[in-house]
């Protein structure tokens, strides 16, 4: 069984993208990241996640980038609630945009594949009803792949690095949908970027918006809970 | 005064791209990372370096790459001592390659840099006198610009990303030289990969080989110390 690396947020794009991870018949090696994000409750998702989609083993590493700042997400500015989360306003960067961070994530899933000989690593980004995040565009994860395979041993050695990224071309609509067939259960996954105290979606960051618009236009009800508005 | 991030480890390469980046007028932002290594006094020799070479600011990511392991740098396999450093051998990559090392530590110069408004990123690769690390090369440094270019917000908004490896073409003399010229104090940095206890230079490692073959080439004397053979 080849082995893979999978990129797990917690969230519902992490979450298909390990489902799809399994079917393609890899050996799943889920990998999340403890931050210093402020809604550090989706690693305990990634954890739940993780295990009911049969990954064949999961690791949290903890890194700190509270030491640069520079995101709402990891720094006390506010997350921006209430937007309309049309795609012509996500042309600008929000700022919860985490500098680097999936150039970081990546990094990590390449030193993980080569340290157990896996050449195929699974990230959920998504350009189309993404935030406007620039490390979630296609170039960038061609970018990623090219970097991989001249920066490693197996690389030099003839490898072939593959960066999946199978949400990368769907809408948030068509990844529930995706997801739901395959068996992901939604309710143990966490994609709030500001969850209240008890762990319950905000319901109202740009995260949570994208989120519940998907479902309602997959025609499908989102089993997480929300705070009430 | 233009902002640069440079990566130091605290060793002789790293100092020596640190004083070419000040003496190119750029205010220094010098990274190092505590990340599990087996040498950690680096981290100690790197803060000693930033401080005397006039770095603007030093900060010290602690990123544990030892979860994943795969290299005798962050895990129990003994360091290779002794072995000849002509460069025909070092065709094969070592034990001590961390899988995927400059690719994290780019990454992270990289989110400082976004955070800082940074556009340039100094790192003392060294693609001569190496030790055959495939994250070395100058191929593998271009693919990092080009991923830069394109997965950070200042990237897409038309900012120009430059990663400087000054050092990539040089012998390890010709590095001492130019250090030297520069005003570096050798005796605060720190190269070898198994230090004694009490911080000594093993002299036997591929590091500690290649530094004293550089000095001996260069007509300089080394000003550390090493442990009695």
């Amino acid at each position: 069984m080849k082995r893979a690396v999978v990129l797990l947020s917690g969230g519902l794009d992490s979450a298909t993208t390990l489902a799809i991870c399994r079917q393609e018949n890899f050996a799943a090696h889920a990998l999340s990241f403890a931050y210093g994000q402020r809604h550090a409750v989706e690693v305990a998702a990634a954890k739940r996640v993780a295990t009911t989609l049969g990954a064949h083993e999961h690791r949290v590493a903890e890194i700190d980038l509270r030491i640069f700042g520079g995101s709402a997400l990891t720094s006390h500015t506010p997350v921006p609630k209430n937007r309309a989360v049309d795609k012509r306003q996500q042309q600008e960067i929000p700022v919860t945009y985490v500098p680097a961070r999936n150039t970081i994530f990546l990094a990590y899933a390449l030193a993980w594949a080569e340290t157990i000989g896996a050449l195929d690593i699974f990230i959920g980004v998504n350009a189309v009803d993404y935030s406007g995040y620039p490390d979630c565009r296609p170039e960038f994860i061609r970018a990623f792949e090219q970097l991989a395979q001249l920066g490693t041993r197996a690389g030099v050695e003839g490898g072939r690095f593959r960066i999946h990224a199978p949400l990368i071309a769907m809408s948030k609509a068509e990844i529930v949908r995706r997801g739901a067939q395959l068996g992901v259960d939604f309710a143990l996954t966490h994609s709030c970027y500001d969850p209240k105290a008890d762990g319950r979606a905000c319901g109202e960051c740009d995260s949570c918006r994208i989120r519940l618009q998907g479902f309602a236009e997959a025609g499908l009800a989102d089993p997480i809970r929300y705070a009430e508005q």
